[in-house]
Formats: C-alpha cells, sequence, structure tokens
C-alpha cells in the first residue's frame, strides 16, 4: 500500500489526498507537521531530502515528491490529465502558477495568521501580501466567471491543486461573495465523486510520527 | 514564428530561451520588463491575464504561459523530456521544487539586491531569505554531489528550469565553490548544444514593447 507523509492542515497534503481517494488508491499517512519542525527532522529527511511535505512512498521504494509531479503521476490514465498536448500544457500552467501565485500568498498569510506562534507580530507581513493574493484570486475568477472548470471544460489535477488555498482565503479574511466564478467552481470541486474536505483524513490507517520513525 | 514576451534578466524566461534554441525552434522576442511594470500593462494582459513573463504565442494565437508549462511543451518529442514515468514525475519534481524554492529565495534576492529602486532598504529581507535559499542549494547539491544531471543520467528540463537563479547564487553572496557538485553541473548546462548565456538574446529579432503593442 502507498504510503503518505503530511499533515491535515496542509494544502500541499489535501491536494495529494483528494487525488488519490479520486483514482481509488488506498493509502496509510503518518502525520508530519510543519509546525513541529519534522520535514526537517533527520528521519524524515532520509524520505524526501527536500524537507517538504507531502511525499509518497511507493511499495518498490520509490518516493515522489512535489504535489504537482504527485498530482501528475496518479493522474495518468485517468480523465483528470488529459489526452490533448494544449490542454496538457495548460493543466501545468494552472498548477506552476498556484505555486508561484497561491503558495506565497494565500498559503503564507494562512500559515502566519493560523499556525504561527505569535500571529500578531505579523499583522504587517500579512498585509503586504494580501494585493498579490487577491491578484491571484482575480486572475482565477477572470478565467472561472466563463468556465466550469479551468482547462478541458471538465475537472482536471488543475482543480485539486488550485483548490485548497483558494478554499482557505475566506479564512483569511478574503469575500469569496466577490468573486462568483470561483464561489461556484469550490462547490463544483467539491461535489465530484471521492471529495475529500480540507483538513480531513482519506487515509486507511494513520500513524504518528513517532510511531513510524522511532518503531 | 513564436513570440515570446520577456525580458532579459528574468530567469524564468532564460529557461524558456534556452529550451527554444536547443530544440531548434525559432522566435523573435518582445522586451517586457518588470523594472518598468509592463507585465501589468493593459496590452500585455490581453496576451497573459496573470500578469507576468514569460509568454509564448504560436502563429495560431495559443498563448502558453508559465515557464515550467512552456518547457514541457516544447520539450516534447525530444530527448529533453524523458519517456519513463517514474523519470517524467521526477523531471517535473525539481521544476515544481523550483518554483517553491528557487523562486521565493535566490530570484527574490537577486531582484531587491539588484533591480529593486533602493536596494538598502531590503538588506533585512535579503538576510532573511538566505537560510532558505541556502537550503535550496544544498538539496541541490546533494544530488548532484553524486549525479551528473538532476533526472535520468541526462540533461532534461529540469536542468534548464534549475539552471538561471542556480546560476545567479554567486551574484547574491553564495560562494558556488562550496557546492562542487552544482558548479561542475553548471558548467555542464553551459556546455550543452545552443546554449545561451543568462542576459543574452537568442532570438532571431527583438522589439520593444511600444513597438509591438503600439503599432
Amino acid at each position: 500500500m502507498l504510503t503518505l507523509f503530511g499533515n491535515l492542515d496542509s494544502g500541499n497534503v489535501h491536494k495529494v489526498q483528494t487525488v488519490l481517494c479520486r483514482v481509488g488508491e488506498s493509502y496509510r499517512r503518518v502525520d508530519v507537521a510543519q509546525t513541529r519542525g519534522e520535514p526537517r527532522n533527520r528521519n524524515y529527511l532520509a524520505v524526501n531530502p527536500m524537507g517538504k511535505v507531502p511525499a509518497v512512498l511507493r511499495d518498490d521504494g520509490l518516493v515522489i515528491t512535489e504535489s504537482g509531479a504527485i498530482l501528475y503521476y496518479f493522474a495518468q490514465g485517468t480523465a483528470l490529465w488529459p489526452e490533448d498536448l494544449d490542454e496538457r500544457t495548460e493543466v501545468l500552467r494552472w498548477m506552476f502558477f498556484e505555486q508561484y501565485s497561491h503558495e506565497p500568498t494565500l498559503a503564507v498569510m494562512r500559515y502566519l495568521r493560523h499556525f504561527a506562534d505569535d500571529p500578531q507580530r505579523h499583522t504587517d507581513t500579512v498585509a503586504a501580501l494580501e494585493p498579490a493574493a487577491r491578484h491571484a484570486l482575480e486572475v482565477m475568477e477572470s478565467r472561472l466567471a466563463g468556465s466550469d472548470w479551468l482547462v478541458a471544460g471538465r475537472c482536471t489535477i488543475a482543480d485539486y491543486a488550485l483548490y485548497p488555498y483558494t478554499r482557505s482565503a475566506d479564512s483569511i479574511g478574503f469575500d469569496i461573495a466577490q468573486f462568483p466564478g470561483i464561489e461556484s467552481w469550490l462547490a463544483r470541486v467539491e461535489s465530484q465523486p471521492g471529495f475529500i474536505p480540507f483538513g480531513s483524513d482519506g487515509a486507511v490507517e494513520t500513524l504518528t510520527f513517532s510511531d513510524y520513525f522511532e518503531s
């Protein structure tokens, strides 16, 4: 069975969980949390030298990391990865956009506001990131105002990749009702088969960090 | 002929130039510079609503953006994109790693130090980014200390994607001699057929922003 390393608070881990559940891959999950510094733990670095979650370990020992690469891998042969080259390129375009436009803005704002030790200390940083985060949402809105899905007229891994940090935008102060295209797209993603809400666990078994690495 | 939008100071534009030249695609280049605010110009947003460079316009009007997606597209059918799924996934892994680990650290440090209006004002920010930038270089070094290339034992688009901001690390204070695996890999990338140095132009014709958008 596959082993997924990562915690439920991570949007990047959520992307992987939703796609694994959607394509019907069973997996156990090892809880690895940034808030406990575990991605830089020596034992974990032996799994993923990049020091980040998520990572997926196959039974043959191969480790796949970076959520975008994991999504690409598990979408092969499914409708989540289009046949057409232009559409494939467009899927990757949105996924790379997310890494550059959502991660350093929406994801960082969420982390500083909800998971950092002293959120008050980061008020200025969060405020400074707001315009770039808003721009990322406006780019998505301009696409989703006229289209049910980001690419190819149907759900692809691009939608799963953009979902979690877009979903959490309201928790950092954005009024999602101001982005009606995004709002209905979020509901569309959530109605997909096997969808797991952000924060929920889709694993058949969950192990703590110490259970896995110290036993 | 293809049209590439972007400026010579951008690492993301360099990635695209090296791959277009490597695979033998001729292109003209329209100079679009972040330092002049041109990516957010209304005319340019009609080309790329994401408001970023690079963008590539095909003769049929289709626009491809996000350097990672552009590299994927033009590498199809060449040795720069492996046949094997595990190797393809590994190529994307490194490319997504770069977007998350090089862009917000090495690329931002370089921008603040060499292109911002008042570099002195950003001294603290640059210093704060140093540990994460060093970690990105250490991850690469741990791979390249024992391997000529990032993936599959040969040059792929992963190498071109990681090249420019790694190349520029010495210009922001890193001593590349401390990373011997990276140092010899940089020379290996530079010795590839059709290689264009970071900062050089590989276009058959170059137009200014106003030449293209106002005529």
